[in-house]
């Protein structure tokens, strides 16, 4: 066996251990009783451990030196260099800090819940500034391995390739018109309501024929049900493995809006799972590209097309069907329903488009953290200032629904947050890319033609999976790298 | 460490890794889409790797000899020898057999699964005569390594301290009285039939109804919600953990009894589960004594408890509330429903009364194949010449409902079958035990006082786990080793 054949043998075990991963956290947001959480969380810890031991096995840093004179195959070189990053993002780490973090984020976490409540924000600052502190050691370590600046090194973690220097760039122009934009919306759909009110539909609607209807929309979405599941969760996730992907949505009787675009949303996601390349599945170059190219999937679905007009015309007579009918069903007013525009304190609640400024107000700040040039104190304050700035809100003295809103900082995800913008980018970017392809696509959505949308997704980022860096596989299916202006186009093309 | 020490905090890890194999597991059977089918193959093959290498480490071997110098509390002590015969069950059996074994077996109820509905017995027998062959090698391998017979040997694999000298003898009794017991129960039943008929309840009984009914009386017979789950799958089974059990039905809408009882039986594993020792929890000495054992607990719930007139009278106003009231719902035509014997060809279908004959007939076929007394082709004309003697009935080519029916064989599990007897006459010999104490126990059943009654299964049985012998275990709990007397007076008293 050559060196790289046996690197893709020991991925292989560890991929089987990642599907009990899984398999067992999806049962642990699901199915499991309350009272089996402890003894859940000690096999976990085990499994976590025996994990680990792998990917720290001795002989493995040889193989990589050897796999790298060997002579592979494009998909055989671009695993090995998967491989290789996920190797060094496990190892290079000492384990006390390791173990040091999962216990400060544990019981950052674990008392949030509680202070989260009470507003209590002496009380977690306390508890978060561990955590930022084992954090920035993290930071420091990532970074003297990689060669970059330490806030670059975490954001690498989830979105590899990405820079403080290209996010700089890019949250700067969306600064420069969305504050703005905000405002011409808003004043816009202020206008429209003197002249056609909202109409709220009226619930109960039973959580059985809600899930219908979700099922129905997932199937016209081409979720394959043969290879997944669709079931209820606190908070809504896609979860399980490729061949046997698990979403999750949570059902509120009086409102179905909202968990019907969030099974949108899931099954964007789930959709990529799906269709990650099978030959390669045990092997991390078949993993998802990015976080932000996982949003940018969902996002395509829930906010691309779900929002589509023509979209909402495609699935109203199924809401019809499964829920009831009634005057707040006319596709005008669910259209209405589906873009308004409303800042406010809670980035999972905020509409496509005022939730960058949800983002890019926590990316200004958990940089500046990571950097040392902020401190955990001087959160809210900041907090306060920049929801003033991009979303005219004030938030002194409301920490629950300011900085205490997220679970991302409790236990150290520094780094996380900009995917979720950058995959509103990615997505417009890609449905900009099949309207010029597809010069019909408005109409095709509306008849249910959804098929040529899906291939071109299909074959230019599901298939794709980590073939390519970011940066390559935007500009082999775009034709440029990321460029805002197709997300500002976007917004405002539906919004004003 | 002592060598105690080391040895429970392997078995410690083990034990984790355990729990992931029973969740995943449970999903294969409850949740799993079949899609996913060959990629949870895959990882279950991973975690049995693991398992085994960990229960092959080279220094177990010392570690136990060094231990059983040691000074050990009894819990230890008891704990130490459950260590040694799970090691030593695992690890007699050369890796090569294991392999052979488990592909002979998979091939062989594979191809079973299509053959049983084809009657195809002579394509059957050609897969089942390696099974054979090899669960012979397998006998004589663990009879070799513990000085017993090979047909004990297997026997101890899940029934430990159960020889074929106390079966024979047990098995021979009930030989004896059984065929006229039957002869009369039937006499009297078609009397009674003629005098008041059988109604049967009208369905259909939606589903949601049953599992409404089913989980009220899981409620009333102890089972923690908080700690485990009811769902559905194929075949019904209990398994999770014991701190989180998961118990499954099959709902049939056109009858309700037999997913109802089907329900008390599997709520009687639960409890055990659920009441194994917790302080000893991740250790062998904490598990369920034996199949047998295991099986006392389900059928004490379904044979004892539920079928008693005064259970069925404590549940009748529970199956009118969540069901129809119907005429063929009266307490008299209910317990008539729930008493019939009738002799038939499925072992898995049979009433308590004809339940041993099968279980004989395959302990005598099973016993003869593995000390070479009989071969794979002989099995038919066995069979039917048992079924004669025992049922009086005739089977002759008819193998999809004879030697095909069941499972057990063909991925030869054998030495399973006199479980299932064992457990109903220590069942028995229990609740005769319990009648002794309380006198008053027929009317506390009715009533719904049932505490009492687990109290003791609690005292006697759950709590006790594996710190005793079989036959220690069931004479400090009866005050005597197994006696099938008690068998014969619970089916005299109930069924003459
Ligand atoms: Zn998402
Ligand atoms: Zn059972």
């Amino acid at each position: 066996m050559t060196a790289y054949q046996q690197l893709s043998s020991r991925f292989h075990r560890l991929h089987q251990l990642s599907h009990l991963q899984a398999m067992v956290s999806w049962d642990g947001a699901t199915m499991m009783p309350s009272g089996g959480n402890q003894a859940r969380a000690n096999a976990m810890a085990e499994l976590g451990v025996i994990i680990h031991q792998q990917m720290a096995a001795t002989d493995l840093s040889e193989l990589f030196k050897q796999a790298k004179k060997e002579s592979l195959e494009p998909w055989q070189a671009a695993n090995l260099h998967e491989m290789h990053n996920s190797w060094q993002k496990t190892n290079v780490l000492p384990e006390d800090l390791v173990r040091e973090k999962s216990l400060a984020g544990a019981k950052c976490e674990h008392e949030w819940r509680s202070q989260r409540g009470e507003n209590n924000w002496a009380g977690f600052a306390e508890n978060l500034k561990p955590v930022v502190e084992l954090t920035r050691k993290e930071a420091e370590i990532r970074a003297k391995a990689t060669g970059c600046s330490r806030y670059d090194a975490l954001l690498n973690v989830f979105e590899p390739g990405m820079t403080t220097e290209k996010l700089d760039k890019i949250f700067g122009q969306v600064k420069s018109w969305l504050p703005e934009l905000i405002q011409k919306v808003q004043q816009k759909q202020k206008a429209e309501a003197l002249i056609q009110p909202l109409i709220v539909p009226q619930g109960p609607f039973p959580v059985a024929a809600q899930e219908s209807l979700g099922r129905d929309v997932m199937g016209l979405l081409g979720f394959d049900f043969n290879r997944g599941r669709l079931d209820i969760s606190m908070h809504p996730f896609c979860g399980g493995v490729p061949e046997d992907v698990r979403i999750t949505t949570r059902y509120d009787e009086a409102d179905f809006t909202q968990s019907l675009m969030g099974i949108v949303h899931e099954t964007g996601h789930a959709r990529y799972e799906q269709n990650l390349p099978l030959e390669w599945i045990s092997q991390p170059v078949a993993r998802a590209r990015s976080m932000g190219i996982h949003e940018s999937q969902s996002l395509f679905f829930e906010m691309q097309l779900g929002r589509h007009p023509g979209f909402l015309e495609l699935i109203l007579p199924k809401i019809k069907q499964h829920l009831t009918d009634q005057s707040a069903l006319s596709l005008e007013n669910l259209q209405t329903l589906y873009t308004q525009v409303n800042p406010g304190n809670i980035r999972v609640d905020a509409d496509e488009v005022t939730y960058p400024a949800h983002v890019i107000l926590r990316y200004e700040i958990e940089k500046a953290l990571i950097e040392g040039e902020m401190e955990v104190d001087d959160i809210p304050a900041v907090w306060n200032q920049k929801m003033q700035q991009y979303l005219g809100l004030n938030t002194e003295g409301n920490f629950k629904d300011g900085p205490m809103q997220d679970i991302h900082w409790t236990d150290g995800a520094i780094g996380y947050f900009p995917s979720y913008t950058l995959g509103a980018m990615y997505a417009a970017q890609q449905f900009s890319t099949i309207r010029k392809q597809l010069p019909n696509v408005d109409q095709m959505i509306a008849k249910g033609d959804l098929a040529p949308i899906f291939d071109w997704l299909q074959q230019n980022i599901w298939s794709q999976a980590s073939r390519y860096d970011t940066d390559t596989l935007i500009e082999k299916a775009t034709g440029e790298t990321l460029n805002p202006e197709y997300f500002r186009q976007h917004l405002e093309n539906r919004y004003l």
